[in-house]
Formats: structure tokens, sequence, C-alpha cells
């Protein structure tokens, strides 16, 4: 199997919905992701906790088979996100952000994960961002993720990044921010004319969209959940598609489709509960009856 | 070929869009589902025209082999209707209805056409669909669309219909109000419970979704066109679903699945020009690589 390594946070959320407030529950873009991508191969995770973190949080990541010898503890507290959904369970409103140990993250690669074959950088500060790939020159694909607040005000050193990754991983209305077009298909193109070769557009309940080569792929959300909290929807969706590539060790337009359902049957059971619920409870053969229910739903004859 | 009768309204619609208002120009749901339907199959009209309609305007739809020997001249003007579209070319605002001839049509069904194979009620008033239903008694499968005026306003002959029909077509916002459901499953379950056996919803830049037996079909909207005006689309939609049965004969899974993409192909042509003119242009051909384009779009391997 060919190696996996996410460079992310590890964040106690507390989450406001209509229904509910979930209190400090696990969070944070390397989580998600490692808990979705360790269902289809070996992650590895660079991250930061504060000393404030009760370590068997993350066990069941352990018992997963995601390596955490890289996340370290620093001094102080841990990354904390408060955050509120209106009644459409949309896109979520920032309450409050307190980095703590996070504003001192500096990530650092082992000697072997310098040559990692697959890497994903989720959605931190672009320069953390451009670090890792210094770092990791020999790495044989690299994705990303990022968001508004980097496109508006990091933007030349998001830039430098793009020019120098492979996949592009990005909410559409970000895509078009960065792109500055309002289609979906001409934002891709753009993006791609700024590096990475392969997009990939989140799109909420709309599901998902790639570009790759010339060839366009469309996704629909799965339709069979109740959605209780959309937080971590994407990272999920990130570690299903990263998983699957390393999992098949080649970067085909295929592996990349089967990444993408693989990416959207996971971030389905996220939504269906709070913090890591949905997550820990998928298994290999859960995943598989969804992926194929997403196949069922999604199937078509020729049209003679 | 199995026989394929619609019944619906022949209008000269006033379109605004943010770029462009198009006076007068074709349109009404018969006009556009047999536009769609005549390069599948040999779809009969039921419908009335005034005086001041241009026949030649209906040549094409006879080139295309669409039968209209039963489209009356009544006393009077043509059906008008005015509507207006937002920045997002979204819903359509009615900003006038002149039912003109209309107000008097009086749908008759020739002896063989009570016989019919396939039988389609277009968004008329559900009065008018009963009066048909009654005399097609014998028809074999019986389709129709509605909206939220008759939901609203004449609920109980509304009712008096579904209970009749083996196939709903109908907007996502109505499917909910009808239901009283906001998820769509619910709703289309709900449905199911006053009559029709099939529910497609159409829920525009979305796609579509269908509920047959226990199984749901999830169809993406095309996304390659730049809509122009959406006026039609859902007609358009169902004439290329009804023309598909029409064209094999038989209500299977997979000849639904065939027909709603092959709806969904013609949609987007409708959509790219005012009044006809997406569909004008359509042919065999050019429909055949829409679909095709809409399955290498949607194609994904195995899990595994």
């Amino acid at each position: 199997m060919a190696s996996l390594i996410v460079v992310g946070s590890i964040a106690l959320d507390t989450i406001t919905t209509p229904s509910h407030q979930e209190k400090q529950g696990l969070g944070g873009s390397a989580t998600y992701f490692s808990a979705a991508a360790g269902l289809l191969s070996e992650p590895q995770v660079i991250a930061v906790l504060g000393e404030d973190f009760r370590l068997e949080e993350l066990d069941f990541l352990r018992s997963r088979g995601v390596n955490l010898s890289q996340v370290k503890v620093g001094k102080g507290k841990t990354f904390q996100w408060q955050g509120s959904y209106g009644d459409d369970l949309g896109e979520a409103t920032t309450l409050r952000t307190d980095l703590n140990v996070f504003a001192e993250f500096k990530p650092q690669l082992s000697e072997s994960q310098k040559n990692c074959d697959f890497l994903f950088l989720g959605n931190i500060l672009p320069q953390l961002q451009w670090d890792v790939l210094e770092q990791a020159e020999n790495a044989r694909f690299v994705a990303a993720d990022t968001m508004n607040l980097w496109i508006n005000n990091e933007n030349a050193m998001l830039r430098k990044v793009l020019s120098r990754i492979n996949m592009i991983v990005i909410n559409e209305a970000e895509a078009k921010l960065l792109s500055n077009c309002s289609d979906i298909r001409d934002a891709a193109r753009a993006i791609r004319q700024m590096g990475p070769e392969i997009i990939v557009i989140k799109r909420g309940a709309f599901g998902s969209f790639m570009l790759h080569e010339e060839r366009m792929f469309l996704a629909p959300a799965y339709l069979g959940s109740q959605v209780i909290d959309p937080t971590g929807a994407g990272d999920t969706f990130a570690g299903g598609l990263m998983g699957t590539l390393a999992r098949f060790g080649s970067v085909t337009n295929d592996n990349l489709r089967r990444g993408i359902i693989t990416g959207t049957a996971l971030a389905s059971f996220t939504i269906e509960e709070y913090s890591l619920g949905g997550l820990k409870r998928v298994t290999l053969e859960s995943l598989r009856e969804r992926y194929a229910l997403l196949q069922e739903m999604m199937r078509f004859p020729d049209f003679d």
C-alpha cells in the first residue's frame, strides 16, 4: 500500500445547530481526514495537540491503523473552534477561533515522510502548507484544501502552493472566489492554469465536480442521510478520496472517480452525527454498502 | 411503436430575463412536450389555438412527426403568458396570464386515442385532466404534471386525478407542498399513497429524483449548458421521458431511468435558447451525443 500523510488540525469544536449544542467535541481537518482515510489506507498524521487534550480520544484512530507518531503535544491548550448553523444546515458561521497551540504549529516531517507517496495539505495557513511542500519535495502526489480567508488575505503564498500541487479539493464558493469565475467549469479551468492538474469542487447538497484532463465527473450527494451536523464533511470527503488513491497506488481517472464516490459515501456518515460519531460507526462493510447504494441510485442504461 | 398522446397548452410566451425580453414566442406545455417526444416517438397533441396563431409556427413539429390533427382553432386569441426571471434564472414570476381560447378548452379524444398506450396530462386545470381520464379509461399508462395553484385551490379534484394515474412528474417545491413533507424521499412516498406508483421529482439545477417500487434514482442536471431561458425545461423533460417509454413500449425501471436521462439531455437544449429554439436545433444525433456525455460524466467503477 502506498504511504499517505495528512497535515492539518486536531481541534475541539463547539457546534450549535437549531436543535442542539455540542460542546468541545473532537474535530479538526486531520482528524476527520484520517478517520476516513484509515478505512482504506494507513494515513500518518502531522498535527499538534494542547496539554488539555485527553489522548484516549484518539484511540479509535489508532485502532483504525492511523499512525499518530508525528502528532506533537505543544505548550498550552488545544485549538478550539466554535461554529453555528442555521435551519438549512448549510454554511457554518464561525463564532470564535482560539488557535492556542496551533499558533506555534511548525509541521515537521520525518525523513521517511519526506519521500511519501501521497500528501494532503489540510486547510491551514498557506505559509505552513508551503513549509511542508519544501520538506516533501519528493512526494509523488500532493493535494491541498484552502478557504476564503487565505484566498483573500494570503493570496500570493497560496498561489505559490498551488503552483506546486497536483490536486486541489475546494468548496464551490471558494473555487469561484479564487478564479473570479461564476461558472463552475470556467472556475475549474482557471484554477488549473494556476498549477494543479486535477480540480475537485465540493458542492454540498449538490454533490461534487471534478475536472481531470478534459474529462468532467459529476457526483450527486448521497440522498439517504438525515443531516445532524455537516462539520467535517469536506475533510471526510478528502480523506475518502486520498485514501482511495493510496489504496490503489495510482492516480487514474477511474481511481479518482472511485475516490470521489468513496468520499461522498463517507461524508454521508459524518453528517449523520455530531463530531466523529458517524465515522466511528462506519466499517469497511457499511462503506461498501453505501457505495453500492450510490451506484444503484446513479446507474442507467445506454440510450438504445 | 406505442402510441403517445399529450394534452396541454400551446401558448405565446413573453419572457423577460435579466439580459433580454422575448415577445410572444411559441411556448406551452404541449408544444415543448411534443417537440421533445417527437424525436423518439410519434406523439399526438390535444390542444387549442386562437385565430391569431400563425399555423406555420407548428411546421417543425409536423416535420418531426408530431400528429396535430386534434389541435383545434377556437374563437378568440391564443393563450398568452408573461413571465420574468431573476438573476439566478431560477423560478419564473408570472406577470400576466390571458387564458383566451384556453378558458373554453374542452379536450376531445378521437375513438382511437381513447385506447392509446401512453397519455400525458400536462399542467392544466385538474377538472380538464379528469375529463380526459374519463374518456381514456383504456389508456395503458397515464402520467400527469401539476402545479402549486391546483394543489392549493383544486386539491380535491387533483386528488381524484392522482388516484387514477400511474406516474406524476412534478417540481420539488410542489411535491413538498402536495405531501406536506420536507424530505424529498418522504414526499415521494407520501404522494405514492395518493395513487401514482412512479414519482418523478424535477429539481432544477439539482437534476431529478425518481421513486419506483423501493428503488430510488438520482440524476444530475447536465452541466454544460449556458442558461438563457429555463421556460419549458420541465415539459421538455416530461416529453423526453414519455417519448422514451413510448419508443420502448414498456415501463421498466431501466426504461424509466433511460427516459429521465433523455429528458435531462433534451431539457439542456431547451434552456440554451428562447422559446423552442434549442429544441428545433436538436437532432437524434445530437441528443445521443449529449446522452453519452451525461453517461461519461456520471460513470464510475466498482469500489474494488
